[in-house]
């Protein structure tokens, strides 16, 4: 042919925007088809997937930035809660053919803030044009110990039941971001309502503790999707019961503050998504040691109840036994 | 709560329809948030990313089983081109409301058919309801020896050029399938048309020539965005230049027939997309080792050209530059 064969717009999308991002070795600077890794020896690959869609797990108009660092955040806290370290992740795109630069330039510089903090690098990826809304799925991989992966079935009766940092700030933010009044109507300061949105906006991944999950939990699963249902999974899955203190599920300021104007919101902070806090199980020995990683780590870790025999998440207050009407966010 | 927590509905579709795909230990029966694998004793893990969203790479009467085999393929092939073998896969599935039942029993379905054929077995995944059109992606994982993954960038001088299978048959096919009276224009028997339609529909990715493009390729890649455009940047990561002989690019009987009534058609052969071969550079003396390996596994190897110093991939007929529009299918 007469002319040179150029440099495909994808190929300078992806040299412009994520190379920057692949500093290992095995992502041959994304100027391959795949990438190549090996976990550490006597180290297990840890895998998950998570992604977000605009318009379900982001609203159009956050920043581009917060968009990339939720999506990275929520794998990241996949692999904290089964105790692994991250070793890479690989990024599927799907961009609407009229997607600005500006738009990918910030979700690239929020991928890339976040990747350098995690110490989590790109391994590779895919971009497609798509006729639906954007999408970004992410495939992120850690380490752990041979056969030492975290699970969600292993919980044993007796066991104590903690979660890190504190629960249903999100759900309440998506709420307020959805409508902005009810900040004054939950009664709420400006900067419990900014803690609220940003909690929904953006998640803190614990893996600060992924060690401490590692050496001390007997089963622990990351907040995804409420933690009344993520508690009923990880009770099925270990084929156990687990009865919880209500009074004792740790709550923000903010929290605090909205459920004493509104008491029905109990129920949104128990069963709302995107926590993304850790919820594991403890042989009650090992609570002192966790609990003081946890101190040194600057994150908190509350006991909010025990593993029983049986079957089921019982949710007490005064113990008496709490109803709500649904036990977990579902996408079916 | 005085209900028991049930299984949610995302819970119950994962278990009817994709547990049964997940044969892997490492896989905990998809009942937890994340898979572990460890690679062979001294192998990398080779990871590879890839998907179909409706309307972009599938069309949307496409029957949802071939739509599962053609995402899991497309992954495959990039896993063959790097010399690796198949491990397993993650998926992460984007689905509308109101998709149907049997429409994601047909998708499960030929993942299950595809996956016991390739011995790829489910790692894990991510369902999620979207505004916008089906969309599956999936990450493929694979095994080679330690840093032996087959690259794009080692072409050398000297190297032959060889692609395996025929080029052209899926461009070919969907212009097929989206105007059906160019089979007449084209002169077509109809097991010709079909030959076409099915190559567009499904590709036959060559993992059983993965050991063999291992062994004996200096560079390697599959080849989904047309041949002129994807062996353009085998050749700028190499470093290299390349001339091919298009009169001895293989040709189905179909594509044969279809550029004997219009001679246009050559350029969609060379430049269109999913065609899901290898192409390969080896080194002269190793040539009838992978040709003898090719015929082994029933599938065709062709030598097209040869590597040389310099830059560009140069196509000639009859010794004369062949001149096309656009190198490569590109989706931005």
């Amino acid at each position: 042919m007469a002319k040179k064969a150029k440099e495909s717009a994808e190929e300078r999308l992806i040299a412009r925007y994520f190379r920057p991002l692949a500093k290992h070795p095995g992502a041959f600077g994304l100027a391959d088809d795949a990438a190549a890794i090996a976990p550490p020896a006597g180290c297990d690959l840890v895998l998950t997937t998570d992604g977000v869609i605009a318009g379900v797990h982001f609203l159009p108009d956050d920043a581009p930035r917060d968009v990339a660092r939720k999506a990275l955040r929520m794998n990241l806290s996949d692999l904290a809660a089964k105790g692994a370290a991250p070793l890479g992740f690989l990024l599927s795109l799907a961009l609407p053919v009229k997607t600005k630069a500006s738009w990918i330039a910030g979700f690239a510089a929020g991928l890339a803030d976040d990747s350098e903090h995690y110490a989590c690098p790109l391994l590779g990826g895919d971009t497609d044009h798509t006729v639906g809304p954007i999408m970004a799925s992410i495939t992120a991989f850690g380490a752990v110990p041979r056969g030492k992966m975290v699970r969600r079935s292993t919980a044993k009766p007796g066991d104590v039941v903690v979660v890190t940092g504190t629960i249903g700030d999100a759900a309440l933010g998506v709420k307020l971001r959805r409508k902005k009044s009810l900040g004054k109507s939950w009664r709420l300061k400006p900067k419990m309502t900014s803690h609220l949105l940003r909690r929904y906006l953006l998640p803190e991944p614990r893996n600060a503790l992924a060690e401490a999950v590692l050496h001390h939990a007997s089963a622990a699963m990351d907040i995804s999707d409420g933690l009344a249902g993520d508690l009923g999974k990880l009770c099925r899955a270990s084929a156990v019961a687990a009865t919880i203190d209500v009074m004792r599920v740790p709550l923000s300021e903010a929290a605090q503050a909205a459920i004493a104007s509104a008491r029905d919101l109990w129920q949104t902070v128990l069963t709302g998504g995107d926590d993304y806090e850790i919820i594991l199980t403890l042989p009650p020995d090992r609570l002192s040691a966790f609990r003081a990683a946890a101190a040194r780590a600057g994150i908190a870790a509350t006991e909010i109840g025990r593993i029983e025999k049986g079957e089921g998440a019982r949710f007490e207050c005064h113990g008496k036994p709490l109803a709500y009407k649904r036990a977990s966010y579902s996408h079916f």
